[in-house]
Formats: structure tokens, C-alpha cells, sequence
């Protein structure tokens, strides 16, 4: 873990960058936003860890209702578990010996479920399970759009869901049908037409299973760009919305129902950088770049500041169009990431502040956690 | 630092995924054939560290020659320190108090240097400089071209080396004229005509330095995509190239004068993953996402399969087009990511390999290390 970037009681201005601050008021409203929102839906929350990677965080949502939390590597599932977190969803498939014996050990520390789309899979975490001396919760993953793991709804489910429920260190637990690619579409009748979609496929597949004698415990999946769509169904019963905590340039650009861009939830990350070079005018260098903030979703924004704009980052350098040559050497701003999720990783802090203070300081422990 | 993915000794096929691998053969015969440049050319070479963030690799390279290594940061600069290495040049400028008064503590354990583009920076160095009772080497950076820190060529820098020469706790050492945005040009020509540009600059402010009564012991700048210019020029004596040791995807689609690519040096950097699904035809879904790789200057390209295509990524998972569905769960491949530099800085260790085993693991002592 690498050096902090601030001590509690430090004033935000004093906080080293670059620097991932949370701002702790934004942050709660988003977590009892959404805690109220599945309470009154009557739906279950499972908040997704991957956008934190922080069992402080974790456990600050499972005060707040959600009934868990989702990893998606076993190395972060372990993170949670050392962190006192002790109900964890690997969404995800574990394939191989020795990550698999690593999940079968930690189902002996904690309440552990995992996905499966292949049968050969389902036989290896069976085994592993029974020479652990435990038993694995098993969501069979369905394909509902998104192109990436999981089988085709149906019947391909079905064959999975009977191997499982026959597995003797298995138990079956539902489904896995996570849209991924629906999450970002940007215009409102789009992005539901896509999850109606998916819905339809999830009814469908838990019909089917039904048929076949088994129920599904848990319909899983959702995030925090269609979370409503999934809720409304009566076929979800599970989210797994992780941004909402934070959320991100990205996420800001979808549209909801009634008007343009999204501030359902408010910012509450930002990448605190400083002027490290004012040497040419109408340009700004800020000490923020590849290595603090994660570009695959566009570029970052500047937070209350207009005329300002972030246009380009290299390894250690964001560059910053500053028409009226505004800014300072040494000044601070504050970005708004692209993507919340992949910058949360490169970090090792997260430095929580209220009221111009630092008042928190959480370690992000599953930085890095890849395996 | 997190879990080792493997142990010495061990096969290549055991490493636990996603994981670093670099194919020690490549690595080495890449550093030896840049020595062996640099010694022919009568040019010094400060290795760029942000490409592996490794003191051990940075030892290695000062073995075979080179004079020390390059930093960004200040805490990059003390992990090298901290590892061994006694001369690093923070090619970057440091700003704030916090920042300075460390690379100042730095000088009382190494030869350290920085670079500076702004007159109250100086001051602010010299300041920090004599409270420790060291002598900072300064460069002043011109901004050669790549239109990001450094003033502009000509008397700008004249003014600042003549102040720094007049600072009692520094020394003026040279030129920072590295342009960055030109190791990249795809076609020979136009990244020949844009280094001679900046050579010009850079000779005419040595001129001019020298006119002042100054002399510029380091000229110092040059990349992997253009040192052999920057070498050529009679001006530059110190090149700063990074990339040539483990190369990527991106520096591998630069043409060379005679043909198109860049084979000069050879990969030796990959990310080694696994097959995680394979429910679906023509689809193979890989274990190395955002998490293991940077996709900021393109997707990573499949090593010595024909046929795949890696398509897209997201957070943990990769996307690889199969269209003959010649991969099966489990299977694994190794990637040539698109941009080393940001790729190391997700890792904690780099897997040293030959001949199919593990013969090494270097720790990435200064991944993160952003202050």
C-alpha cells in the first residue's frame, strides 16, 4: 500500500495529488438514494465492489440495506472477506485450479456465490467445493445482450441450472443476466427498449427452469444506468449497481426520461490535481494523467470551472485548454473521471472529505486484486 | 504490494492470470542493442523508468551503461532510491511545498535532478535546496514541439537558465527538450521532419545559453520512436528513451526508414491470460480487461495466433473474435498490450521468463507512486 496522500484533519487544500477525493455528503445521499429506492421497490440490493474496491465502502452499503456485495475476481473476494465483509457474489466465472480451490476456501470464511456458463466448469468447482468441505451458491449466467459470458437464455440455461442443482457441493442459486452494454446508451427509449429485451429473455429462462422443477432464488444483474428498468420488471429481484456510489463523466451524458444528461445520482469522485506548468498561454499541465485517471470513456471533466477544458492525457500530464489563461502554477482543480471504475484502481486512497476537510481516509484493498 | 501470480521455478503455463510476463531473452538483447547504440554514437543514455517502475530493471540498465535513470515523480525518484539507484533525473517539473521539500531530502541520499519551465519554481527550489544543505541539478525545459510543459525555445530559456545559475543552491546542467508527441508518427519522413525541427530549437538555445555564458552539460531528450535522430543531431548528448526495453503494440505500427513497422526491438512485454468463457460461437472471453492492460492507444494484439482478433474490453474482461472457435475454455494467450508504460502501472510484478519457466519476479516498487 502505497504512501498515503493526506492525514485526517488535513484541510482538502493541503491533500498531495494527484488525489481520488470522495465527497463524503454526495457519497451518502447516493447510498440512501438507492437503499430507499430498492426498499420501496422491494427488491435487493448486492452493490458491486468492483467500482470501490474498498471494504470500508462495502460495509457502509450493507449497514445502508444491500444484502451483499459483488466481486469480480476471487483476489477481490478475499479483500472483501479479510475486510469483514461476509456475504460476496463472485459475478463473474472462476475457471482454473487454482483460483477455483481459492474460492472453495474462502466459501469455508464467508457466505460465497459464483457464476458458471460451462458444464465442464460447473464439475470443477463441484470437486473443489467437496474436497474444501463446503458448499458454493451457483448462478447460472445468461447472455441477455451484452455479447460477453454467459449462455444463451433457454434451454442452454436449463441444461446448466439441472447440472448444478445435481452437483453435490453445489447449490443452486438463480440467475446471473447482467446487460452490460445497455448501461451506457445514451438516449432514454433506447436503453429500456434494450433491457425489455433482456427481460423478456430472463422471464423466459426462469419459466423454463421452473418447468424443469427448480426455482431461482436469485434473478440477478442491473446497473446503475438501467437499475429502474430491472426493478420494475417483477422478474429482477437482485441489483447489482456499483457507480451510483460515485458515478462519472460517462455515466453524467445518459439521458433520463424527462431531460438530458443524468444527475439522478451526484458526483461524489473526483481526481484533485494541481498546475505544474503554466508556461504557454492558453494551455494549463496538470499532474494528472494516465496514471491517475483511467481515459477509456472520454476524457475527464473540470469541475466548476467553465472556459476550462481537459483535451488530453499522457502517462503523467493532462493537458488543459485555458483560453483566458485563468489559471495559476500550483493551482488545484478538481476532474470528474471519465470512468469511475478503472480510475478507483489505479489509487490507493481514497481520501474522504466534508466541508473542506479530510475526514476519512479508506484504503482501496482490492486495488490491483486481478487473479 | 499484492500476491506474486507466480514463483520461481516454475512453468509458464502455472503463472496465475492475468499476469505480467516478460520474456527475458527479448528484454535483454533490447537493452544490450541500445547500449551498444549509445556507446557507438558517443550519446549518453538516461533510461526512462516510467516504463517498467522497476529498481531492479533500472540497476540492470545502469549495469549495461546507461548513466541513471529517468523519474516523473518525486515519490517514483524515491522508490528508485530506495531501491539502489544513485542518479535520477525527475525529467518533469515538481511543484508545491510538500513535493519539493521531499525531492530536496532526496539530493542528501542521490544525485538528483529536475526540471524546471516557471522562475517562481526556481525560487521555490532553491529555497527548499539550501533549508537541506544539498545542490539540486536543474534542466530548463523547452517545449521543442510537443506543446505540453517547457517554455518556448530561444531567450525565454536563457532567462531561466541565467536564473538558476544565479540560484545559490542549484546548478544549471542543460536542456529538458524532449518531444513527445513525435514518437509516435507513424511515417518515417514526417517523424524525421519533426525531430530536425526540434533540434533546431534546441540548438539555437544552446547557442544562445552559451552566448549568456552558460554552458549546457546535458542536452537532454529523445524517445524510442526518434532517438537515432536526436543521437544524430551534434546537439543532444543524452537520450531518455523507455519503451525500447519491453516495446507495445503501438510502438510496433511506427514504420522504420525502409520498411513498415517497427521490429528494431523485439516484444518483450505481455500480458499472459486465460479463456473464461467460451459459451458462445465465433467469442472467446478472456480474463485481462481494463484492469490488466491500457487501451489508451489502441487494443492489444493476440501473439502468434492468426484468426484472433482482441475487439474490446471492459472492466475485467477482454473480447476476442474467434471466429473458427480454435480457443476453449481454460486456454491461454498472451497479449501485446497497446501502451506499456500504463500497463506496468497496473501491475505489482513483473514475471521474468526463459525457456518456459519463471526465472524471476521483479516487483513494480513504483506502481501508483503519483505525489
Amino acid at each position: 500500500m502505497n504512501r498515503q496522500p493526506a492525514d485526517v484533519g488535513m484541510s482538502v487544500d493541503e491533500v498531495d495529488t494527484p488525489a481520488l477525493l470522495v465527497d463524503l455528503d454526495a457519497f451518502e445521499r447516493n447510498v440512501e438514494k438507492m437503499a430507499s429506492f430498492c426498499s420501496e421497490s422491494g427488491v435487493r440490493l448486492r452493490a458491486h465492489a468492483k467500482t470501490h474496491k474498498s471494504p470500508d465502502i462495502a460495509k457502509f452499503q450493507i449497514a445502508r440495506g444491500a444484502v451483499g456485495i459483488c466481486c469480480q475476481k476471487v483476489s477481490e473476494a478475499e479483500a472483501m472477506v479479510d475486510g469483514g465483509v461476509n456475504d460476496v457474489l463472485v459475478s463473474n466465472e472462476v475457471v482454473g485450479g487454482r483460483k477455483i480451490d481459492r474460492l472453495a476456501a474462502l466459501a469455508g470464511r464467508a457466505r460465497i456465490g459464483v457464476c458458471v456458463d460451462d458444464a465442464g466448469n460447473i464439475a470443477d468447482l463441484d470437486r473443489a467445493a467437496g474436497s474444501a468441505g463446503v458448499k458454493i451458491e451457483v448462478l447460472v449466467e445468461v447472455d441477455v445482450g451484452a455479447g460477453r459470458c454467459g449462455v444463451a437464455p433457454g434451454e442452454e440455461a436449463v441444461v446448466l441450472a439441472l447440472r448444478v442443482a445435481d452437483s453435490a457441493n453445489l447449490e443452486f442459486a438463480g440467475l446471473q443476466a447482467y446487460q452490460g452494454s445497455a448501461q451506457h446508451i445514451r438516449k432514454f427509449g433506447a436503453r429500456r427498449n434494450t433491457i425489455e429485451q433482456s427481460i423478456a429473455k430472463t422471464r423466459d429462462t426462469v419459466d423454463r427452469i421452473a418447468a424443469a422443477g427448480l426455482r431461482c432464488e436469485t434473478i440477478a444483474g442491473a446497473g446503475t444506468g438501467t437499475y429502474r428498468f430491472e426493478a420494475g420488471s417483477g422478474v429482477y429481484n437482485e441489483l447489482q449497481c456499483g457507480s451510483y456510489i460515485f458515478m462519472d463523466a460517462d455515466y453524467g451524458r445518459i439521458d433520463l426520461e424527462h431531460r438530458s444528461g443524468n444527475d439522478e445520482f451526484g458526483n461524489a469522485l473526483f481526481v484533485c490535481t494541481t498546475v505544474m506548468s503554466k508556461a504557454r498561454s492558453g494551455l494549463a499541465v496538470c499532474d494528472a494523467g494516465l496514471k491517475a485517471h483511467s481515459v477509456d470513456s472520454g476524457m475527464p471533466l473540470v469541475r466548476g470551472r467553465t472556459g476550462l477544458e481537459y483535451t488530453g492525457a499522457s502517462d503523467e500530464h493532462g493537458q488543459i485548454k485555458d483560453p483566458d489563461d485563468s489559471l495559476e502554477l500550483g493551482e488545484r482543480l478538481w476532474l470528474v473521471p471519465g470512468h469511475c471504475d478503472p480510475t478507483v484502481n489505479l489509487h490507493d486512497w481514497l481520501v474522504g472529505i466534508r466541508n473542506g476537510v479530510v475526514e476519512v481516509l479508506w484504503p482501496i484493498s482490492a486495488r490491483g486484486m486481478m487473479f
